[in-house]
């Protein structure tokens, strides 16, 4: 093995790669981060976080969403443990799912039903199979680059997918309603549904709210063509809040697919939708061997308490406000231009001028020595467990971050 | 609402039925059993369960499969404790993945290799697309009416699916050596990969264990074709042997799906392969929220120490051996003629003469009544936290089941 084994993480590292492919896998690999993130980690705790060396962060990527209200939240871990000492995966569902669902059909507007699945992936594919069982159509259209999971019909990556894989998917550029348009036209009778991210949040690209005429006419065309509208809410759901992201352009969805924030790091996705797709949703068969499992639930009933009684998709908003302020203040005294965008709960920076991102590394490897853990391309995540004071103490870290940049003469 | 509210079960149903699809969706669903069945459950320990009217249950179902060393089993309690209250759901894997991985590797003959998801489908699928993404080539057999998930590719409800989702797919006959090379020569120079179930366990079919030189002929037939030999071992995987089902017939996999089992009820699912398939593994993006998630590998971890220390396949294959005799010895006092199949551990019993299941479900019905909670269709599970004595507590229910018959002028 010619991986230094020096610290923790390296000899973990060289372990994994002999028994894990390529040492790690899917978005959690750190192969893509700059060299000097961790790629283990050991404990949590509200938005702190320890990797195996025993370095301690503050976290801004919430385990890439599903941390909402902090870790081991003390209304959850109560929940959890209630329910655990009952029972987790059963014969059937237990009362949970039932009280989740009410929950879910009592906070999200279009919301009739709700169903519960593991990944985020299941509650889109979910959404996709439902709109074509629905309508009896088979043409989905999404937004260029946009994220929906990683199996065939959604992957960023094609290796091991064939043609047929994407037979019905068709492109639209998001927010861009002519190419909207252009895309329905190409459906032409065989249209199924327009599946929509919450927000423009693709990798390493500036974020995009959604144009509320975009939003609209998303609207129309599908009532218009007896298809499904339908919102990817998996990564922002809960955070922006509590009614589908969408709700903030005043649009209604008619599916609407949630995990990663739904039940603060409980493997939990949920699908809702309204009446108009209970039939089919009532005679399809979507499931898995966890997918009834109570713990998780319970811990979604709890994070959506917390969430409420404290508001935190505006608790999120402020904290992210003042990260964001603090952040364009730093950067304009440094001379050095960032792009700040997406809603304030889940921001992406990125630096003018940076097509390969050589200044986001520079600078988020500095803030990650001053133990604040940001991400270089892809969006973060706030939590409720944020304070102020992790938020001063995250803009001295990237003080830092804009003093190395300078000394390294990257000012713009 | 016109559903009697009398029990707490069917207070529940009515409540689902306004906001879950039909009042439940998936396997667990109860309307595929006789009415009389609960649909929702309280609680859980060791091999019995509770549902949600108060009645308790000598369970032989195990929640279809996860629950292997019984509910609330201390060692894996303690170990899901302690990882808990480190951390679960990180912004990377915790040292449990590479623990695992390498319990994997050093467990499963063929495995040179491991990656982690949450559902059976998940690994399914992932096989499939790296069998594809290795091979380059397109097309995956697959035995007819296997069960090998639940989305477009696979399901056995076709609701949503379009002609392209399948288009790369060709039957067999589960151990059918002259089917199997037929759809061989149909595949020609673009075969991908053979998926096939550790044994055959179609719903509501006699099960087939694997017949030797079936198994066999499937790896010769990979090797002639440089393609992935795959067993679907998630609803086997971790009962009949640790080492993967098919290691029995003396056959190894090239690529094997685990789930259910492997972490007594956490949600956890795995690829394990060997090193034609690491590369391809390497450079694959298949991902998702809670697949790195410590606690449901902890509890694998856990799981298997109780499971190797005891060897808790030989346990469960002795105390399925006593049911399976307690039952033949039943059915041929009382005259009535069953059919008994399968490995002991996944026990299948149907009647003879009983097309529509009328006899299985007054059977199972009656052992209901009588505390034991039975499936009339589908394969069952034993745990290692049954004991001879509930075996005995069963069969004086499945007295009660074939005196019923009886008693209804069912016997043959």
């Amino acid at each position: 093995m010619d991986v230094p084994a020096e610290t923790p993480d390296q000899r973990l590292r060289a372990r994994a790669q002999c028994v894990i492919p390529g040492g790690m896998y899917g978005h959690l690999r750190s192969d893509r981060l700059p060299a000097g993130y961790p790629q283990f980690f050991e404990r949590a705790s509200g938005c702190h976080l320890w990797d195996v060396n025993g370095r301690r962060y503050v976290d801004f990527m919430c385990s890439w969403g599903p941390i909402v209200v902090g870790h081991h939240h003390p209304v959850v871990t109560e929940a959890v443990q209630r329910q655990m000492a009952a029972g987790d995966c059963l014969n059937g569902p237990s009362e949970r799912m039932v009280e989740l669902a009410e929950r879910l059909v009592g906070l999200i507007p279009h919301a009739h039903w709700a169903l519960f699945a593991k990944n985020g992936t299941d509650a889109t594919t979910t959404c996709v199979t439902l709109a074509r069982a629905a309508t009896g159509k088979r043409k989905i259209l999404v937004a260029q680059g946009a994220y929906h999971g990683a199996i065939p019909w959604c992957s960023p990556n094609t290796m091991g997918v064939s043609e047929e894989d994407r037979a019905h998917m068709l492109t639209f550029r998001y927010n861009d309603v002519a190419s909207l348009e252009t895309a329905v036209q190409r459906a032409g009778d065989d249209l199924a549904g327009i599946l929509v991210s919450a927000f423009r949040h693709d990798y390493g690209l500036d974020q995009e709210l959604p144009d509320p005429a975009f939003a609209r006419r998303s609207r129309e065309l599908c009532d218009a063509n007896g298809a499904a509208l339908i919102v990817d809410d998996v990564r922002a759901g809960f955070r922006l809040t509590l009614r589908g992201s969408w709700d903030l352009v005043g649009v209604q969805p008619d599916l609407s697919a949630w995990s990663k924030a739904i039940a603060n790091g409980y493997a939990l996705a949920a699908v809702t939708g309204n009446n108009r797709y209970r039939d089919a949703a009532s005679r399809l068969f979507v499931t898995g061997s966890f997918w009834s499992s109570a713990v998780s639930m319970a811990a979604a009933l709890a994070t959506l308490d917390v969430l409420e009684s404290t508001d935190g998709p505006q608790r999120m908003h402020e904290l992210g406000l003042r990260f964001r302020e603090g952040i364009a203040a730093q950067a304009a005294s440094a001379g050095i231009g960032v792009r700040q965008s997406g809603p304030p709960q889940m921001p992406t920076l990125l630096f003018d001028d940076d097509a390969d991102f050589a200044k986001g590394e520079c600078f988020t490897l500095e803030t990650l020595k001053h133990g604040v853990y940001l991400h270089p391309r892809h969006n973060m995540f706030l939590s409720t467990a944020h304070t102020e004071a992790d938020i001063d103490f995250a803009l001295e870290a990237t003080k830092a971050g804009f003093a190395a940049l300078a000394a390294r003469g990257h000012s713009s």
